[in-house]
């Protein structure tokens, strides 16, 4: 493809391209040069594939790619686009574009869209797609089959929700029980009116958690007084997991899902540059308590050469104990309810850890240290001292964050590790100072 | 719920339960001490519900309540479950009890969990269900219509395969399409002959990313000679990349999955240790460091108070690098093409970052050691390239991995961060030494 481009072999290439499908477009152009990009976007003659193409690729890059575009062209797409995709796209675009954009879409589409973008990120009502089958309760299972064969436009048709007059949610009946019913009956008759539904307000990562429990393929947005406004299929929600799961890492590591996307260094460095600021504040803290035992390091200089090991056994101790915790309780398999029970088995792995890296550290300082008995007894002390304080601390951060309603996985980021890093070494210092002369 | 079953009051018990979906009690047994959940679970007399809320826990709890049960009644729950789940539950049993609840499992079951246990963890051929429609190419629209409305039996029916007379898989039709087409036509002419398929031995996690990339509510498994033997829906594939989540995040933090599961301390333990080991072996590398400069320190001991400081920001900064690169690799932002662009985005970062913090800190270690200006100067120049090596040696280490076919999330790991430590460590002294008298 790649040689295709270089060689200018436009038709050529425009005939191989007509060939994949639009999610392999996608796959290709993530894997091409962006100046290849949009050569290979340029031969999508054809709007429809266009927008196809955009809704695979990440909505910055797509905003990206249709920013060359002619204001009216990006309209043209945006209209052949589901509208939460086409908000999403058009909410990372400049704000002038924007609204050039938005008034040369067809009505319909850019009332659709407007509407998505008046809701928060992350919520029910900005990923729901507004174009759904809705039908009246006093529809016949015969008519109603007619509906869904005509209705070519409405996302994927799984489900078919039952609405009143005023567009209440009544119930729903899955494709397969309306093709099984008898053609005479009333939708509301066969429908289940038990409804698993979700509020615009609602976090995605909460409307996950539904979907994925009631291996529903998708869930109805309804307004607070129960009209039905838009819904969430599946596939919107297997990218809400791939997405809170990369905002989870991200966050663990002190920084955040921007800093992937931003193609501008500058503002990449804004994002990681507070987090480091914790390491700078528990560096200072670590750095007075050892400038108060000077005395202690310049009798025995070999303690100096410890820090890091301390620091390093200790901090990496602390990070699995907080990261078992955080996934356990994250994934259901730790409840809220046994957390006496979790500190206990975190306290056990600690005096297990502690005892046996203690005494392994204590004899290879022992040999390190030309034989010294002393020294070797006191890092081997403060090691285990310090594996059970920080595999405690670990696991008792995210169990607090949790119970104030905090992400847990901030307590493996780095303002816990910091102040492990600053318990660690006062630890060490004073195990030091109490055990050696 | 605890106040009832504390009061023994089972009737009610039973009562509310009845009225419960199996995917809440599921939640609500997460929520229980384990003395509680056997109550309970005690209180599901229907087989049919037991098999629908043990499908809705983990595998291993699962497993757990099961083995408390007599084999006889084990077996009828699991024939009841769909065969997926009932592999994996098995497969978490102890072998003697395995053997003699897949004798008493009905054959046409036994035999299926059998086969699914035979392809290793986290392939297709695992977690696919081998219970799906299938129809001949030949067949009627009208007739596979009525063959749909007969099979209650199925996996939740989106699409119909269609396979020749050796079941090989010849095409697909959506349900929307079957119902939709006209009655006389015969499946073939119809059916979309392109399917995407999935083989036996392919890793769930390419499942995953083919079910997401082009948004298909189910895939079919076949052998390596193109036979349909199962379909893995959208439902289990939701679990598939959560479930990988957990795994990269236990992996980034040196421990692994089966930490949260293990309830033993000792198992637990077993886990985390070797990856301790790799700190402790770094730890080792920076004392031998350290000591070559005692010197140094005796005649400085400001720079002894310094070395948490380097440690901390060093290793914080590298982590925002790999993890940076490594989520951007994974999530298909950055592509395997663009390394150089990516590596050049690092050192940007780097030098930013380098330059702000090695000013900062330069300034502070002037003011806190009584205004000596070398000290100052060699700690700042010393911090920024630590900042510069670290955030290159992250972003680096990523993309090699991904080169070589290792999961970069390693990357984050305590390897990688013990590597770094000791080149921190071991460019602070060198600085150090080479601007101080």
């Amino acid at each position: 493809m790649q040689r295709l481009i270089r060689r200018n072999a436009s038709a050529t290439l425009q005939k191989v391209i007509k060939k994949l499908h639009p999610a392999d477009i996608a796959l290709l152009l993530d894997h091409l040069r962006s100046s290849e990009v949009k050569v290979v976007f340029s031969t999508l003659e054809n709007t429809e594939i266009a927008a196809e193409v955009l809704s695979e690729i990440s909505y910055s890059t797509a905003a990206e790619l249709l920013e060359t575009l002619k204001p009216a062209i990006i309209a043209e797409i945006l209209t052949e686009m589901a509208s939460d995709d086409a908000a999403e796209i058009i909410a990372d675009m400049p704000d002038e574009l924007t609204d050039e954009v938005l008034k040369l879409m067809e009505d319909k589409n850019s009332d659709l869209v407007e509407e998505l973008l008046s809701y928060t990120e992350e919520t029910a009502g900005r990923i729901m797609t507004p174009e759904f089958l809705a039908l009246k309760g006093d529809l016949r299972v015969e008519d109603a089959i007619r509906e869904v064969q005509k209705a070519s436009d409405a996302e994927m048709v799984f489900y078919v929700y039952v609405v009143d007059q005023e567009q209440h949610l009544m119930g729903v009946i899955s494709l397969r029980q309306l093709v099984t019913g008898s053609p005479d009956k009333l939708l509301k008759e066969i429908m289940i009116s038990d409804v698993i539904r979700v509020r615009t307000d609602q976090d995605q990562e909460e409307v996950a958690r539904l979907v994925a429990r009631y291996n529903l393929l998708a869930i109805p947005v309804v307004t607070e007084r129960n009209k039905l406004v838009g819904i969430i299929t599946v596939d919107d929600i297997l990218d809400v997991i791939s997405d809170e799961a990369t905002e989870d890492i991200m966050r663990m590591s002190g920084t955040s899902q921007q800093d992937i996307e931003a193609s501008n260094a500058i503002q990449a460095s804004r994002i990681r540059f507070p987090w480091i600021l914790t390491n700078l504040i528990g560096g200072i803290g670590a750095f007075l308590i050892i400038s108060r035992y000077t005395n202690l390091f310049q009798q025995l200089s070999a303690l100096i050469g410890f820090i890091p090991l301390i620091l390093g056994i200790g901090g990496n101790v602390a990070n699995q104990s907080s990261t078992s915790v955080t996934q356990g309780l994250l994934s259901g398999v730790i409840s809220p309810h046994r957390i006496g029970w979790v500190i206990f088995r975190e306290l056990r792995i600690g005096l297990i850890l502690g005892f046996s890296y203690g005494l392994l550290t204590g004899f290879i300082t022992f040999f390190l240290t030309s034989m010294d008995i002393g020294c070797g007894i006191a890092i081997g002390v403060a090691l285990s001292v310090v594996i059970i304080v920080s595999t405690m601390l670990g696991s008792f951060f995210p169990i607090l964050f949790q119970r104030i309603n905090i992400d847990p996985a901030i307590a493996s980021g780095p303002i816990i590790i910091s102040i492990i890093d600053f318990i660690a070494i006062t630890l060490y210092v004073a195990i030091s100072a109490l055990i050696l002369p």
